[in-house]
This record gives C-alpha cells, sequence and structure tokens, in this order.
C-alpha cells in the first residue's frame, strides 16, 4: 500500500513519534505521507527533518512524505491513521501536577494518570480532546485515530463521547513489560527462554492498572509458578530491563515488589510498572513517604529529571534533523504499526487496548474505557471477554474507574465541585483532611491556570 | 390471628426486646407466642418476667405467651416469624473492635458495620448466622425472617448463602431518624408540620449508608429546600431527635453537620445518623481525631459507656421482670411489627428493607444485599427499583458494597488473607501503612479470639 | 386542592371520558378545569355539556370547569395532568385492521394491539404521539401524562423516546378483570368473599399479555388453588361478570379457557382478557378459525358490532349533553383518578402499570415499556421488581416485546420494509406465506392510507 | 509433542472420524494415541483399522497409535482431548424425526437441530451428554472437550450445566461454507480471489443460526457489495460448492436463495446452509410444501437417501479397513487439529465456536450457548464480543436460544409437558393446531421410545 496517509496529532514529539516514524520505516508493504501537526510548530520542523533522514538510513525499507501541517483540518484530511501523543501545557504544570502535593508528604511516582497530578492533567487534557474529536468527526469520521496521550482512559473517553461513531482506540506498552517479566520468571523456574510474543496473557482492567489472570506459555501456566518465584524474589525484587536495584539511578526504572506484593494479596498480577501501579492504591501502601518508596524498590520520577532529560532529547533531534547524528533505523517493541497492519488486513493480531466497555468485562459499567485484549484484523477491532478477577482487585479498578467516570463528567460539565469529588477519592490523597485537600485542589488548579482558564470559570469556583 | 409463633433468637436481648414485645402488645388482631431463644438463659428468662408483666399493663391490646426455650429447634418448630437479634460476644470483645484502632489513630463512632470493628465483628457474627440459616433450613424453611442484628449487610448475606430459599430480610431504623430530619427541615422551611409516614422517601444504598434521592411530602419535593436550609444550618448544626449539642453529653446524638456535608458534596441526603456515616469515608475526612469529630458535632460512642448504659438496662430489666418498676408499654416508632401485619396480610406498607439485588439497585452486583424500598404485602415483600445515584456516591457505595462481598466470602471460606483484604480496604484504615495495619488486624483478632478459635485456624496464620 | 387542570387529549371520546368524569366528580378534595382537546370538536362540545350536566347531580362531590381548547396549546398549558385516549382513524380504518385478514383466514378478536391490525394502528398513532410528545416538551413539560389509548406499549414507548424526560406512564384495566377472576376462584374454592383490591398479585409482562405469578390474599395463596380449580372448570368456563356462555351475544365476553389452558401449559396466569391473550399465541394456538374461537368460548368482536355499540353511544351521549337522560354519577372500578390522587400526594398506591424497563424486570432490555406493579405517591411512581417467569412464558413476551421495540424502530424511521418484518412476525402471522403476508400488508396499508400518507413515502414503497 | 491422547467419543462414526484421523495424520509435530471409544464396537474396530492403513500412507507425517477402548474410562483416562460426534439412536429414529411431521405438512430439510425432530433428538442426545459430563469430571476434569454432535447448542449445554468447571465447546463447519460463498461474491463483485481464511467475519449468534455482520477482506467490507450482487442472483442463485441447481440432486446442496432473501429483510448475512436456516423460521416461509422448497431452489434431504449414503459409507469403510481402497491422506477444510494445536500452544487461532455466553453476546442471557469467534490459544480459549444485530433478527435468535434453554430444562427434568412448550414454539410447529402438535408430539415419542424410555416416565405421561 503506497497511499496511506498518518496525521500524526502532537507530531512535534520527542520520543514517541522517532520510535513511531522507524518503526513505520522498516514496515515493508506500507508508504505514504506522514502528516505532522503541532502546536509547537518548530518541533514538528524538526521531526520532518528527521524523516527525511530517516529516508535516507541504508535499513530503511519504507519512505514517507514526512509533510506538516500548519492547521489540524490538512492533516486530517484524507487521512487512513489518525495518531495523537500530545502534551498539554509545559513542564511547569507538570511540576505542579507531580511536585505540589508533596507539602502535604502526598508522593507520586508519575503523576500523569491516578492521584492528584493525573485529576490536574486530564482537566488540561480532556477539553484539548473534546476539540480533536469534533475535527476528526468533520474531517475524516471513518478514519482510525489511535490515542497514545495520558491519561489514557480518560481521553479515549472524551473521543468516543463527542463522536460516539468514531473508530478509536488506545494503546499502551505498559502490559509488555509486564509480559517480559513473566517471561523472566519462566527463564528462573523452567529454564525455557521465551519472548513476550510467544505468551498469551489475559488481560483485564483499565489503563496503567491491567491486571493478568493468566499466561500461558504453550501449555505452561506461567501463573503456577508466582509463589515459588516470589518466595525467591519477593525481598530482593527484580527488574525485567535492568539490575534489581537500577531504580536507584533510573528513576523510570523498579523491582517488581510493589506488583509481586499486589500479588501476594491477590493472587493475581497487576501489569503496569510499580511506579503506576503504587498510585492506585492508598498512599499509605507505597508511596507513604521517599523513604518507604526507597523500600519497595522503585523511585519518585521527578519533574527535573525530565526536564533534563528531554533537554537531552532535544539537543539530540537537532542533531538528527541535521544530520550530524544519525537516526538509528531498527524495529522497536512497540506494536502500534504491527496494530496499523493488521487494521490494513495484512494480518490478524491480538493485543491489549482501550476501548469502551461493550461487555468484555461483563459486571463493569458500559462504555466505561476499559483494557482487554482484543482481535485487530482487516479494518476492524473486536474486544476479547476478559476472565473475571477476584472481588478484592475488582473493587480497586471499579473505584479507580467510576472516579474516571465522574471525573469525565465534571470536566465536560466544566464542574468543579464535580471534579473535585474526584480528587479526594484518589487513593493517593486518602490521608488528606477535607481541609488539606480542598487546599490543595485549589493550589494546584491555580498553578496550572494558564491551561485551564479558558474553559473553566475559576474566579466564580475561588470565589465560593 | 391467634395462634401466631414468633421465634425469638437473641430473646435476652435488654433493649430491642422490650421495645419490640410492647409493640406486639398494643397491636390489635395479633395473638399467640414468643419462644424466647437466647444462649443467655438468664436474660431470657427475664424477659419472660417482663413479657408476663407487659400482659397485666391496661394498655396492653394482645396477650402473648412468652416461653423460653432452651434449645434452637424448638424455638423455630412452626413459627411465623423468626426474628433474630444477637450480640456476638461480650463487651469484651467490642472494646476492641472500637478501641483497639485508636492506638494507631483510627477512632471509630460506633465500630459495628464498617470499619475495623465492623470487620470483627463480622468474623464472629456471621458463622452463628450459617448456623442460624441451617437450622431454619430444617425446621422452618418456609417462615419470614426477619433480621436486626449488624452488621446487617452481611448478616442477611449469610442467611441468603446458606438457604437461598429464605424468606429473609433485614430491618433498620437509621433512615426512620434522617425523615424525622427531613420533617424538620419541612417545618424550618416552609411551616408544614408533618409525620415521617407522610413523607415518601426514595431510598437507595447499602445499610448504614443509605441515600435519599427525592423526599416528598404531598407535591413538595424537600430536597427544593436542601440548599437553603443547609446555608442556615451548615455550621450549627441541627439534631431532629434534641438539641443541636446535645453530643457533647448523649454519645449517640449527632448533629447532622456530616449529613450536611455530604449533601454539598453530592447533591444527594445520605440517611443514617452521622456517626454510621462518617465511618464509611476515609478517616481523615469525619474521623481523623476526636478534636476534629466534636467539631463535625458528633461523638465517638465508647464502650464505658454502653457498659454503663447496659449496666442500668440490666437493672432496670431486672426490675420490670420482678414488677417493682412497671412497664411502659405503648407504640414506639419500629416499624417491624407493622410489616409483620403487612405480611400477614392485614395492611399493604412501604418501607427500606435489606435485601440482596435482584434489580431493584439496576447497575449493582446482583445477590449483593442493598437496602432500598419495598412493598409488603400477604406473604410477600417485593423491593422497589430505585433512582440512580450520581457517580460520586455511586463509587462510595460500590466500594464498601464489594468491601462486603470479599468479606463475606473470605469468613465462608475462613480465609484470614482474604478477610484481611477487606480489612485494609476499609475507608477508615485509608491513614494506616500496610504494616500498622497488618499489625492491627492481628491484634483485634488475637483479642476476640475466644468467639474466633471456632471458627477459623488462628495459630497457622500467626505462624505464616 | 381547588386548583387542578387536566389536559384530556382525545376529549371527544365516547365512552371512556364519561367514566373517568364522574370518577373525577366522585373524588372529594380535587377541583379545578377538564379540558378537552379533540379534533373531533363536537364530540368535545358534547361532553362539555355532559359534564356541565354531571355538575347537577346530586352525588357530585367536586365541580369541575369543562372548557373546550380548539388547540392543543392552550389544552396542556398549565396542566397538572394530560390523559390521552384517541382514536387514530375511523371505524373504516378499524374495519381494515380487523377484518382484511380474514381473507388469509387469519382472525383477529380485537385487532388494537398485537397481529396485524396492531401493527397498523401502531403506524397510524405513533406519529400522532410523537406530535404530543413534542408539545408535551414544549408546553408542560414537568406535568404527569396519563396514556390510555391503545396501543399501550408503543405508545407510551413514543413519548419518552420523543421526549426522555416526560413523566408518563400507561394505565390500563385488563388486569383487573383477571383480579376479578381470581376473587371468583377464592370464593369457590374457599367460599372467602373478597374485594380485588384486597388481593395482592404480582405483576410481570407487557400490556394486554401481562402474567400473575402470585395472587395473595392475606396468608393464601390463590394460585395453590389453580390446578384444582381448572380441573373443575376447564371445560365449561368461567367468566367473571356474566355466565360463562355471555360470549355468545356479548362479543368482550369470554370464559377464561384460553387464560386456564396457558396456565396449564406454563403455571403461572396471563391476566388479560382471553380475547386479548389469543392474539398473542400463533393463530393456530386459539384464533385458526371461527369454530376454534367458539370451541375456546370467546368471540371475535366485530366492528360492525362495534359500529352498532358507537352509534348508541353517541345518541345516549346526545341526551346525555341535552339533559334528557340523566347521567349516572358514581364511582367506577377504573383507577384513574385514585393514582392521581395518589400523585398529589392524598395516598400511596399500588397499581400496575406501563414503564420504561430501568430494573423492575430484570433480565428483560432495559427501555423497553413493559407492565408490572408500581407504587405511586406524592409525584413520583416506581416501579416494583417482578418476579420471574419460567423461561417459556419469558420466550413469548420477549419474542412480543422485541417486536414492539422493532416495530417502533420502523415507525420512527418510516421504514416500511423494518415495519414488515415485525408484521411478519406477528405470531397471529405465522400460519401466512411470505406471500401472503406481504399482499396482505399492503393491502392494508392501501385500505388505510389516508391516514398514513401524511407520514410515509407510500408510493415509493409500492414501486419497489 | 509426542504423548497426545485423544479420546474420541463415538468414535465408530462413519464419515467424521475419518476426516479427523487423516487432518492429524498430516498434522505435524503432533503424535500419540487415538483412543476409540463406541456402543458400537465393530465399527470403533474399523476405524481402528483404517487408522492402520493411513499410518502406511506416504502422505502421513504424524503417526498415532489408533487404540479400541471398551469402557469409556479408558479412553477418557489421562486424555489431553476429547472429542465427541455421536449418533443417538438409529435411521428408524432419524426416520421418525425427520418424517412423521410431514403427516401434518410440516417439512424438515434437516431436522437434527430445530424444529420437532430437533426437540426429539435432544431428547435423546442430553441424557448421553449427561453421562458423559459426568464421567469427564470423574476421569479427566482438566481435559478439553470438543463437541461435534447435534444439536450442538444443548449438547454443550448439557456438558456445562453438569460440570461446570469443563473445559468444553462446540464445533461447527456451518459457518466456513458461508464464508466460502461470501469469497465467491467478493470474485464477482471485485475479481479478487480470496480464501475463506482471509476473511474477518464478525459472528454472532446460535449453531445453525449465527448470522455475520461483517466480512472484510483486507480494507474491503464485502457487505457492502451485497446489494449488487443479490440483484444479480437472488433469482438464479449461487452454491459455493457446485452449480446453483445442485440442489437438484444433491439434497445436501442450496442455491443460497433463503439466505440472500433473509439478508434483503435483515441487512445482515445469516451464516449457515440454507437447509438449516430455514428451519429456524416458520414452516410457512420455506418449508411450507415440497413445491416452495423447490421454489428456493434447496432440498429436503431424506432419511431413505441417508441410509443410502451411510451404506456406501460403511462398505467403503470396510474397504479401507481390509486394505482394498485406499485412504486419501490429505489435508481438509476443517478446522479441528488447528484448533486443537493453538490450544497445545503452536499458533494462535480465531475460530466461530459454540460456547456459554460470559458476555460476548451482550444481552442475550448469560449461561445460554451462544456461537461467536473466540481466540483459541495456549490451554485457552476466550470468545471475542460480538457486534449486535438489528432488532428483527435478535428477536429471531432470542425465540430459538429459549427454546433451547427450556427445552433443556424440560429434558433436565424429565418433565415432558415442558417440553412440549418448546416443541410448539418451534418456528417449525407454527402452523399447527394445539391438537395437531400434540398428537404430533407423542406420536414421535412413541416412535422413539425404544431411546427414551430410559430417562422418562413414558406411561405415566401417556395416561394423563
Amino acid at each position: 500500500m503506497k497511499n496511506i496517509k498518518i496525521a500524526y496529532l502532537g507530531g512535534g514529539s520527542k520520543q514517541w513519534a522517532r520510535v513511531f516514524m522507524t518503526d513505520l520505516a522498516v514496515s515493508e508493504d506500507l508508504e505514504g505521507e506522514i502528516a505532522l501537526y503541532d502546536i509547537d510548530i518548530e518541533s514538528a520542523v524538526c521531526n520532518q527533518k528527521i524523516g527525511a533522514n530517516i529516508n535516507l538510513s541504508p535499513n530503511t525499507k519504507s519512505h514517507w512524505d514526512y509533510t506538516m501541517c500548519e492547521n489540524i483540518e490538512d492533516a486530517l484530511k484524507n487521512a487512513t491513521f489518525v495518531v495523537i501523543s500530545i502534551l498539554p501545557g509545559t513542564f511547569n504544570e507538570m511540576r505542579s501536577d507531580v511536585h505540589a502535593p508533596e507539602k502535604y508528604e502526598t508522593y507520586q511516582s508519575v503523576g500523569d494518570t491516578a492521584g492528584p497530578g493525573g485529576v490536574l492533567r486530564s482537566m488540561r487534557t480532556v477539553p484539548i480532546y473534546e476539540f480533536f474529536a469534533q475535527k476528526i468527526k468533520e474531517c475524516c469520521p471513518k478514519t482510525w485515530v489511535i490515542n497514545f496521550t495520558n491519561p489514557m482512559s480518560i481521553c479515549t473517553k472524551a473521543l468516543y463521547d463527542v463522536f460516539p461513531e468514531i473508530k478509536a482506540f488506545g494503546c499502551c506498552h505498559e502490559v509488555f513489560h509486564t509480559q517480559d517479566f513473566l517471561c523472566d520468571i519462566l527463564k528462573e523456574e523452567t529454564g525455557i527462554d521465551a519472548k513476550r510474543s510467544e505468551l498469551y496473557t489475559d488481560v483485564i482492567g483499565i489503563n496503567h492498572f491491567t491486571w493478568i489472570t493468566s499466561a500461558k506459555y504453550k501449555n505452561i501456566e506461567i501463573m503456577d509458578y508466582m509463589d515459588d518465584y516470589i518466595n525467591k524474589f519477593y525481598e530482593i525484587g527484580h527488574y525485567e530491563h535492568g539490575p534489581a536495584d537500577a531504580y536507584k539511578t533510573d528513576s523510570f526504572a523498579y523491582a517488581n515488589r510493589v506488583k509481586m506484593d499486589m500479588y501476594k494479596r491477590y493472587g493475581v498480577l497487576p501489569a503496569a510498572g510499580d511506579r503506576h501501579l503504587a498510585e492506585f492504591m492508598n498512599s499509605s501502601w507505597y508511596l507513604d513517604s521517599p523513604k518507604q518508596v526507597a523500600d519497595w524498590k522503585f523511585a519518585l520520577t521527578t519533574v527535573d529529571f525530565r526536564v533534563k532529560q528531554q533537554h537531552e532529547r532535544i539537543e539530540e533531534s537537532i542533531e538528527m534533523a541535521e544530520g550530524t547524528k544519525p537516526v538509528e533505523v531498527k524495529k522497536s517493541d512497540e506494536e502500534a504499526v504491527d496494530i496499523m497492519r493488521a487494521l490494513l488486513g495484512f494480518s490478524t493480531k491480538i493485543c491489549n487496548v482501550n476501548l469502551p466497555n461493550v461487555g468484555q468485562m461483563p459486571g463493569y459499567p458500559l462504555g466505561a474505557i476499559v483494557e482487554t485484549n482484543a482481535v485487530f484484523s482487516n479494518d476492524s477491532v473486536n474486544p476479547i471477554t476478559a476472565k473475571p478477577l477476584p472481588i478484592a482487585p475488582t473493587n480497586l479498578i471499579m473505584r479507580c474507574l467510576y472516579n474516571i467516570e465522574n471525573l469525565y463528567e465534571g470536566i465536560k460539565e466544566r464542574d468543579l465541585d464535580k471534579i473535585f469529588a474526584s480528587f479526594v477519592n484518589q487513593p493517593l490523597c486518602s490521608k488528606l483532611t477535607l481541609t488539606q485537600a480542598n487546599e490543595l485542589f485549589k493550589e494546584m488548579v491555580m498553578n496550572t491556570r494558564e491551561y485551564l482558564d479558558e474553559y473553566y470559570e475559576l474566579d466564580e469556583y475561588f470565589d465560593k
């Protein structure tokens, strides 16, 4: 197929864009245009130049036209796919999201999904997604839309609520890492070397708080080995992508102690990085203090760290754009391009994905965004019914899922009291008194109001 | 009807039995036998004597034979109704339930339904209810069973789980008090004097955490006046059965500040006393400290207070049994006897009641015990479908409902790890670290093991 | 209450209006205005005059102003209640509805609810109800709307679909007759004389195809006597309002043989007149031929009969309007006024009623119009969850319920192919070949096109 | 894998066994034992000999030990898979099933799934499946069980009802033929030559009455071409496996006219052979008379035809067993072996399959056996949620699904009245009067009582 057009909203992305562009470059059979759209035009232009350099790589199998669109309609028109990966606000807002709660001894390891940070980030992001959904409805209503932005659930919810006929889904690689972890367990316990693509895992939950109820390698159920494995590794921990103590220097690393602890409690395995998992539990469990975090062997990712990392990435991007640094063109572990190929009819692919619940998670509210496996095939995605969880983890998911439902309704109605009801019911806010929670919420809204004033009547709210 | 037999399990009750016996005594048309069964035989005998004295009262319209049964089968055989109102354990166990958590700055205002105390009390009570259900199945499978014991939901759950064909329901007067409060609001706002029996309130939730979505007096919706009323009374509070500061001396009193606060947050009115409501929210909200409790204008009911009260009641009972103190024979505000009359075909009665969800609360799990209105009529109880709540309070109910479902499963399976998963997920345990929660749970189990050892493998658990 | 306004759409009604007006006249406490609106102005004026004469009766307790509104907005404005009871089309259309299918040996005993007649009548009526719903939304969105028009289910569906916030329900007295029948059974079997108001019947189903799963008089379950009763009366039959062979001369009468036959098959009692019940079953069961109908001891109500009856009623109406014949002012057995009193807060009333399914019939599609008991009280109606039916009658109801859902969608979309899919799936059409069904449908549409052309593209359809 | 054991219940099968055995013989990687169990020992021995000869074929890649088990426990013990393919009763019973109703002008094209024949066959088969389920529970509770016997739905239902933890599913190739038909449409309309394995079809329904809502070949939706195709082929018909008039000589052939007719009515494509589809509709539609059947261009498969065919097959089997006729060893179009390979972890496979509804068909009763796509993978089968059907075909499915649910309950309870309620509600019985249906049912029971007396109290029933 030579005439594919991919509209990339947030096409100035420093990290994910490059992975995606190289994955496309090594994918045979597909060619066409990648239309980069970003409010940060400079970054989009930079990625356009990097794209041109990718086309020059000897590893490149498919050559794409990288175009830069100054308005969203140009990007969307005639698109075969829309991919969305944006960062709403700047590091200033992220700094407030992540660090403002620390004054109240409320720590966040990520701060972009659940917890106070997730709520504030949702408040900035959802209105933009309302706009995207409206534009997609107008410009390309039958186009497949793939979301990569966090908070995943609520962004996907917004797309479907504004435009119910949209063909959208949300992709996230968190589960992949847990699959890698399961491969390590398999290796440790049986000596068998398997790749995660060889496992069949049964996935159920919501984004960043998914669970695996069964993990099969051929006729081996890896879950049968968990107790034994955990007996050995609970204390020292294990990290699937590095040494167990990598978390000491790499603030994205973790030793899976949180994951193993939750498995011990519930008998099923949560399938996201420990940094994410911890944020879905009461703050006293794993995030009570920096000391406790270190004991659980994961890290609080600071915004300073992110700023520094971003700075390096920008420099690297410029070098790649200017051709002073080569772009490494090789297949990543991401599955977005594989999914696109399946939707184009090249194959059938099963992958975990975020979609409205139409029955794949029986007993959970219909229409809520849930993450289960689904079958991608010729122009279709069909969710697979998930095996049920025990009651206790079901309860944990329900709480967070309804928090998101309520938060979405609050944002949609621009009702700050309703939003606050979700804020204060975040497990991470469980130690806060009502007064503290209220102060913190107002403070975080104030800190980030540059990106909120357009949508909410803040003065009125603060006057109350 | 002259040949009614009421089997009273827990017939030695010091308080509720007398109310029930006098309500029966003033109910025309009904007569027969009240078969008192209690493991505390002395107390049952005492109530038997009080019954004899009630029969002598000039206000008494129906004379009953008060019999004392030493074994449960005698009590149950040929019963028209079984009523159950027991206290599992002694004040020693209750002292642990209520006060042990205080060491961890976890305060409870009641400690018999939710929170750590509710979990421990469930552990003692459910196995007894398993026994009751089995005996009812054997001795009187078609008899109506009315439960008054707390924790209401899980006791009723046990009856239905052990004997699914049982004709059982749970009665609780907490909603009545909120109806009295609504009458006071109506009076304050419109000048209209109404009795709670003249209101129609739409009830939804779980026991002690029910909510009223609509309260109609004729064509007046009292909810329409709530904002105005709360503006006036939020700070000073109001108590439907006494002065607003009654809580300072009466540890059962409260000023409805918690209730009004929750209404402000959610737009619907929780319908239980503030002492109960507070226990369904994170401990930091209303029960963070004795100081905070006083600010919210309710009280922590101590077990010392209960012991003293019980002591007085026992003395009073003895005097009444011996005839040195007269029994006041008059209709109470309780509805149990009215419900029994409706089931006997004398009338049709609508009342809130605890029953398995068969659809009356759409969207909630089927089979969970929920509290809504129901129609009592000739030998039948039919739950009325409840109007839905907003998302945020739905979430609060779901969390507690699933906690109960999981707790019940844990007790049924005698699985202390599963029980602990409900313990630690109690909103009142939200400040505790995992270590603290674990210590506290073990401590509370140890404190009350005299009443647990029969059912659980505690040594094995503590050895792990 | 002196200031009640009742908007009566179809206020020229010859029969039902008079019952309703006299029931209001003997209802103490209520007074106000009855605003008659009808496209047949003459008939409305006639009822207005009858109303004036009712006001003169010595039995009259409440005096009403009977006004005649030439446009619907005047009638609806400020109404306390809207009642709707219309006849769409004339006897010419009804003649086609009822008798056209006879050419294909398809007989109908009523022809206004199910079967080919019910479909055609729906096609004429639903568009008018779309108009009513729109007008109610505009003029009196918070007013209670009571529907009496057949086909009941689809008319009520239209009201809710066009205006989801409408406060509407449908009232039908068919169940009352079965309750009378149950009283006769009670009398026969136990000697007890009871009135239907003393029974509590558990009702489930759809209009004219409701079922009673339990009928309690005090603590007697009348269903326990059914087998014995039916053994005695299955062959000879029994009619609750006259002799068993009344059907020979009164084409509204029946001997309950169909009802008893269905009870024998399914173990639960269908609760409508045999004339209606027969139309929900395959035509070969009870309506195969006039001979078979006579064997089952009910009658085919002919339109000639109805024309004659109507003629008498018109004459009677004129006499009553002119005062040459007195209006008998006494309470009927209808419950509409009792329900209105309950909604005004005078009482709490339980009655079977047609409402969208919100959970009162678990397992049936939400939003479909179903008939169960409900509680009417101060400005509210709350459906009562119904006890489930066995699978076989559930299946019968589901088929007809989905037929209505599909028929409604077809009418809403003005899609004659979709409408035909419901037509041909009517149990009464089960003997027809596709060719016959198609011919019959087209013929019936042609016959009644005077009342259809406004809404449907018939020429286009016939050209296909 | 060298140690696979397949227990084949019904291992004397004349047709399906050979297909299955050759498919296994050409499947690389798999080897082990095929344990043939059949009450017809002679036939099992014959298949054992054929197996030995298959092992000699040059095309054979995997050699299997064919053993013959005289008792079922030996066959089941240590089995990796159980496959079940039995014929309950003889051709005498089948003759009654298929032809007895013809006396009442009720014709059946197959008579083994729906209609009177399907009911009677269920009555013979389900008790045997109760036995199988019990034996599997005892001997090999964790073994995968694949059912091929008709009536598929009710057999699978019996397995799950008797042993809820069973790992069973039902396989049927009917959908495959419709996929071949869709390939022919694709070829006709676009010129593209595709194999059915290249399509992705969305499947929903119950066995032999499944529907396809979407059929994708790459990014082409074949449904978009249906109207055009049907315009051309509706009259002349088309058969995917031969000439359009093959039905004249091959009583298994059909011209897809029924299928196209149903597509025109409902906008979605039923996915089974016309002979099956016709049996799910009222008898007047496609099976009113042999003449009508011929007009719709399909055939009534007579039992004489089957007897003749069986006779040939037996002769052929004997020749193959004796080695006088070679066994053709090549891969068939069946997917059973592919599915087994997927369950063993060799691949991931998506295929339509019969399973209890756990949410894959939202809105349909949970626990009913439904047919949708599912993912087969390492030791797991996970159903895929199906896209919903329009209301009218939903209604058709619901009717038949509830008929099966009721029929199953009736057989389980050995309640012939309940069974008759499903019999008379078969669409194919829609022309029968109650008297005729009753006579026919009793006649068919009498005809086949040799295979029923063991399970049902027939004398008692006939005496009523």
